[in-house]
């Protein structure tokens, strides 16, 4: 698949990553998990895709699994900080889940490579990583369940099962990281705004 | 992962495969390429797992490819069958709908270490199948549109998109057999419940 990778709206990818060494390793890293996934991926293959030697990535990283909690880190972050932005924003909530939505579809379209891996190597993180990342899903899960919960209460919406339609709607909105490279006819806008007005129906929001 | 399968209804899960050794072969190739992936699997692996020789393996698969094609043909086969079955069947668009949605749905909750298989490694596959499976998407998307536009055309589903919520309602159902074994606290029966109303919401269908 070609991982050619993508802003997400900041001036540089993975630019929290320093120094530039350990940016261009990752960047490596995201590329040979999401062609090859991550149990077939070496730290030489990822050292010479960036350049680099093995003894340099040993600098920057000290095993492959830090390399894959580091992206899973950083991509649950910023996926986590995308829906806060939008459940914390003005409006009323069918405005605050259309935003998030459409923030949370446009992530993992843009960055559809680094969303696969993040999302579908969860298994491979050591036991103590994989709990700080279930712990960032159980945050994000419950993002969602309160801006659902928020339009119930005002009347806005009727949803009879909030927990199973809020991880209905965030599990919709990270499949597009499957299939948005394939059928690349619709910008990541466009999906957005179709998957905004699909989930303001299934909550059951008056037009 | 844990990757114990799954029997869809059928009397044995891959009963079609025969004779017997061949369809352990497969059973063993569908859990090793869901727990580590396609690249990071041997056929010396899945012999293994199967308790056979790598000789033995070789009579009846060629390559590893074969085997990857053999599991993502019949899962193609069979997901896009239950969807044709829930078209044809007797009843109006939203009931036709709501029983595709609900055996898509329980397809790939039920199986899904072949779901994420078929889903997840298409790029691995050689040109030639890769094309003939594509082919198998293209019609499974076909039915589900057609389902919809049966809907529309009476008047029970309001629909401005019909491919982009045809594409939707296949991927969410899609994404349970990313989801399904680490929230187990539902059914297969009752996601597929929970879906089918959802669904319905999406495309306007009135209560």
């Amino acid at each position: 698949m070609g991982t050619a990778e993508e802003t997400d709206g900041q001036e540089t990818p993975w630019g929290e990553v320093t120094p530039e060494a350990a940016r261009r390793l990752l960047v490596a890293a995201v590329e040979a998990f999401a062609e090859r996934g991550y149990h077939a991926t070496t730290t030489r293959d990822i050292a010479g895709r960036a350049g680099m030697s093995p003894a340099a990535l040993y600098i920057h990283y000290k095993t492959k699994e830090e390399l894959l909690h580091r992206i899973s880190r950083i991509g649950h972050d910023r996926a986590l900080s995308l829906l806060e932005a939008a459940a914390d924003g003005d409006g009323a909530a069918p405005d605050r889940l259309a935003v998030a939505v459409r923030a949370f579809v446009h992530w993992h379209a843009e960055r559809f490579a680094t969303a696969r891996v993040v999302q579908y190597e969860l298994d491979a993180l050591s036991d103590e990583h994989r709990a700080e990342i279930i712990e960032l899903r159980r945050r994000t899960d419950a993002v969602m369940r309160r801006i659902i919960k928020d339009g119930v209460d005002t009347g806005e919406f009727d949803v009879p099962d909030v927990p199973g339609t809020a991880l209905a709607v965030l599990s919709l909105c990270i499949d597009v990281s499957r299939w948005f490279n394939a059928q690349g006819s619709r910008t990541p806008e466009e999906v957005g705004a179709l998957y905004a007005d699909l989930v303001l129906r299934m909550v059951g929001a008056p037009k």
